[in-house]
């Protein structure tokens, strides 16, 4: 087992990639404290630490649209994870599967799942 | 077109995470301020902003291991793009194709794709 005390965190915090365990999808970027790392270990579902609200996030507590871990990679130096996951619902509270619905041509291309106003 | 002048930048910079175009493995993580995403876009090849050196990094200039650009995509709040590339060589400085090469758990299970010592 990778030692967690040894991740090279920046503010606490490491950079966290979430990627469908079947199509490999790229779903959603975002942070990871040491306990978010601990709680996603420890309990299968993807924790990370919301800047916005300054405190750990259950991915999908509110919106049921949890993410459950399937594997887990650290990348070379250490301050980045990948998080092989399945999705429940979608990751975007956009109603996208993947925040990654836009390209940079400005062409909306992703898959809506639901719609924001049913779910929040 | 996304005007990237637009995009939620912290310190200048946005996350960025590239992927194999053809497999969708997830290869690394890195950061781009505005004139890596100009000049990715531009020129086709991906730069990035090193924030260990301090200035624009275009990948693989030293190495040979260039990522050509195929398509890029931003997420819903506009704080990270995620990159769809060609990689030549492999992304990771130790020699593996991509950086994610280790689990959690502490296994190597990442294909080592050439000896670091052979090409710095």
């Amino acid at each position: 087992m990778v030692d967690l005390d040894n991740l090279n965190y920046e503010n606490g915090l490491v950079m966290a990639v979430a990627q469908d365990f079947e199509t490999n999808e790229v779903l959603m970027c975002a942070y990871m404290d040491k306990t978010a790392l601990e709680k996603t270990v420890e309990t299968g579902y993807v924790h990370y630490w919301s800047r916005s609200r300054n405190k750990l996030w259950k991915k999908g507590e509110s919106s049921g649209h949890l993410q459950l871990l399937h594997e887990m990679y650290v990348d070379c130096d250490m301050d980045a994870v990948l998080l092989k996951i399945k999705q429940m619902g979608a990751s975007c509270h956009e109603g996208f599967y993947s925040c990654f619905y836009r390209t940079i041509e400005g062409n909306i291309v992703g898959k809506k799942v639901f719609e924001p106003e049913d779910v929040y």
